[in-house]
């Protein structure tokens, strides 16, 4: 086996979080919504539920996808390149960019997966500190990145630069940006109007998998403007939206009332969460997503937590970064949920 | 925009085969099944049609699926790698063994997407003709190349290299093989012993978009040993394969049954289909997959054979090689398919 690249050989791989099966298990490490997609996700998959829908090949391009989410955004079709989940935009963007031995950037601490990305494309990778308060430093270090992340809100902060921070950050910028907004739906503004200038080079990401309650069939897309959307779908596999997908991100992205009613109800637990914890001795972050990032002085270690919870069958996110620390990344979910955990949380702190 | 790899701008990106929307029309250029899935990939699909299973993330390692397939191959689940269709486990190679500037290298006339997979990793491209009978070349030219590619059966001919050829190609290979096996079971044996041995890197790769009638769900795997299939693994996103694939997939390899019923009846309408066109003044390559390679002499040109097919309504699949010229590859679909196919080329021809 000599002839496996060396970048792969040397790579641990992206370690996802904990996907146990069963009922049973509250589950807040993965930031899925508590509630189920919109009714007309089941419809539009059951339309497509036919022998000739699942014997022929899809729509290579998610027309029907596309117009929906460009009317949505008040953006052009020809902007937006569907994914198989927003990290498969990820990579399509890091082959789009990158070359060997490129460099991309990232914010630290934020989404793991950056790295991966880097390592598999063989490229160098270098992290930017948020200050202590998470937002930018007023000098971006490395402008001439070949692409550079901003996941924004970012986790595990559950924070976002505002549009003075971004609008600043691409003044200093000489690279493409990514502004990765997995969890905009649950913040107050968005920035795909920077993706649609010719100025800078900005791509907007989105996933289905947590406001829209889609983690289970892997759909996200990209917003950019149509040239660079050409380049980027020369790198995308032409089929890589299955037709029960794509019929189900099209119905999702079609119910916008159904998005603000479950939005809304998770940004109320959250304000709830976030001052419960807070009473409990956590700091926690004002967060702009759907989980809170909890951490505690080190003389109190959060990771005994996280296992007693997970044997009281309450799953949370244990993180840990080099340089800045540990914490609790927990997941909004459901009232009663959430009630639970505070209830386990003041047994054990 | 200087910042999109010089690679990538150059490519004119792959061109997939024609997917028109329309049940009046006969599909028969991208070799999907004529008939359904099997019934119980409809009774999987109802199973994890929950609000539970679409919010949350699916099984990252696809062991239910693997499971199965490796009871049906008689190999080590371990060694098993599930993918976004057979084409994200093609990417996934050309991640795992192919540098920048590395050479992959396939015969040729043979599935077009090896090269664009050569051009967005930045790799070079060699291809090596078969010969006229559609055997290879007694001594393989290109011994190391990081990453080779066979198509077997391969496409447009539908012709197969026996083991015999196979063990020989490998006794001459100091490289990496993948036997792309996306239309196997549609012909006689199959190359799975081969990739269980230590003495080659043999991967075989399998879609489920051809036999199994599943082109619209988008599922393929890789069957090697455990120790490349680790290393495929890291280069893999963790999510490639969402919970409605997963189980159709699944469930479509438990019914070895109903596979075995489509199967027969296309070999038994790609003989007789064979014969027909045969009949009609064309060289038909014997085929063992579900497809025929239809090709007449240059001074009776089939483009015009294939642009009045399509104004009939009958889509067939044109192919020009360069260096070894066209012809029409028609899939096979059901007999009444076929025998509107016969009835419009006899008026044609």
């Amino acid at each position: 086996m000599a002839s496996v690249r060396p970048n792969v050989r040397a790579m641990t791989g992206y370690v996802p979080g904990e996907q146990p099966r069963g009922d049973q298990i509250i589950k807040l490490n993965t930031n899925e919504s508590p509630y189920p997609p919109s009714p007309s996700v089941f419809a539009a998959i059951q339309a497509h539920l036919t022998g000739d829908r699942l014997r022929k090949y899809p729509d290579p391009t998610g027309r029907a996808f596309r117009e929906v989410a460009a009317r949505v955004l008040g953006v052009d079709p020809d902007g937006i390149v569907i994914g198989n989940g927003s990290d498969d935009i990820l990579t399509i963007l890091t082959r789009t960019f990158v070359p060997d031995q490129g460099l991309m950037v990232s914010a630290t601490p934020s989404y793991i997966l950056y790295r991966n990305l880097a390592e598999i494309q063989n490229a160098r990778f270098q992290l930017v500190p948020f200050a202590d308060d998470w937002t930018l430093p007023q000098s971006w270090p490395v402008p001439k990145a070949d692409l550079t992340f901003l996941a924004n809100p970012n986790s595990p902060s559950g924070t976002r630069i505002d549009s003075h921070g971004i609008q600043q950050l691409l003044g200093q910028l000489d690279s493409p940006l990514v502004l990765d907004e997995a969890y905009v739906d649950f913040a107050p503004e968005n920035g795909v109007r920077f993706s649609q200038s010719s100025d800078h080079s900005v791509i907007v990401t989105r996933t289905l998998s947590k406001s829209y309650a889609l983690a289970g069939i892997r759909f996200g897309y990209a917003v950019t403007r149509p040239d660079i959307a050409y380049e980027m779908n020369k790198v995308r596999d032409s089929y890589n939206c299955d037709v029960l997908a794509l019929a189900a991100a099209t119905a999702a992205l079609d119910d916008q009332a159904y998005l603000r009613d479950i939005v809304g109800k998770m940004i109320a637990t959250r304000e709830r969460m976030t001052q419960a914890v807070r009473e409990l001795g956590f700091t926690v972050t004002p967060s702009q997503a759907n989980f809170i990032w909890c951490r505690r002085p080190p003389e109190q270690p959060v990771k005994p937590l996280y296992e007693a919870l997970k044997a009281k069958g309450i799953l949370v996110r244990y993180m840990n970064y080099p340089g800045s620390g540990d914490g609790l990344r927990m997941s909004v979910g459901t009232d009663t949920e959430i009630d639970r955990l505070l209830e386990e949380l003041r047994r054990l702190v």
